[in-house]
């Protein structure tokens, strides 16, 4: 490999760990940008959507499900990864109407975040939905096993701040949604 | 093994994968809550803390630096993972001070977040520290090259909320202070 520059950083190699369907590990050794040698342990990540779901009404639409990674029960706004040659928009209609059977009259994005800028290469898109309605049965994967909550939007703004919504583009989303409303409304 | 159950996931196998001094890969194979078979990829990596460094006339501090996992620079809070023994509060007090040389007079903790509770399990802990001061001379990781951006409490929230800050634990962070300050002047 001859010299390979990331940013700052000079890669002495790089080699490949593991994939499944979902993520890739791999590591690189290289030169930090004072000079000293580490490694890096790399997770490349399909990119995602989250959706905010959202009544005319204000009440917001959560799912609650076990969450493997962190082996606990979460509560978080509906997501999934993007499938192949999907825009994100569209996998966000499609996580909308397939988990919870929904459509929206609305759709507004709220950027992009990175869950951990340091070690995973994910992108997860944001979107609020507004107008919701549900239209369709509800069709989640048959491996899933989800539990949909209903609640005032204020309320799930307050499940961040305590604590009880922990998942990182949930609380992002609520977030910035509860700014952009405000914004909205002044 | 026997019959292993996580929540509602019957674990057939586990496997490691990898491991380096920040992250280790293991992949289980399992009976999801439907039925089906199916296998995880799960990081498991050291809890970290976030830092929202501010001062008494509402500027904050961050830090703009190469992010390695998603080749880019980002601009973030300062934050670095919980050290043997430490408490998520002592992390982020020793953080704040080695890469920044400031001290807080008051600190708030603003909670947890988990990044991506799907395939991570890296707990990321998230303090306000006000009423900060440069007190030391700044000592980085001398693998690190930080520049440091002092700015008004109000751009960062724009920054967030433009997509120019995009690591979710600073968004959280962020956003979390910003609705924590509205709350506390009503």
């Amino acid at each position: 490999m001859s010299r390979v520059f990331k940013g700052p950083f000079e890669v002495i190699s790089s080699r490949h760990i593991y994939t499944n369907p979902w993520i890739t590990v791999r590591e690189d050794e290289v030169i930090r940008p004072g000079g000293t040698e580490s490694i890096f342990g790399v997770v490349d990540m399909m990119g995602g959507s989250s959706v905010l779901a959202m009544t005319d009404d204000c009440q917001v639409y959560l799912a609650r499900e076990f969450k493997y990674g962190v082996q606990d029960y979460s509560i978080e706004t509906v997501s999934g990864g993007l499938e192949q040659g999907e825009l994100p928009l569209e996998t966000a209609i499609r996580e909308l109407r397939e988990e919870f059977g929904l459509e929206a009259r609305e759709w507004i994005s709220l950027g992009m975040i990175h869950p951990f800028t340091n070690v995973i290469n994910s992108p997860s898109y944001l979107f609020l939905a507004r107008g919701v309605e549900m239209k369709h049965e509800p069709k989640p994967d048959p491996g899933e096993k989800i539990e949909v909550i209903k609640l005032p939007f204020a309320q799930a703004v307050n499940m961040v701040m305590r604590g009880e919504i922990t998942n990182g583009s949930a609380c992002a989303l609520i977030l910035k949604a509860h700014f952009f409303l405000e914004a909205e409304k002044a």
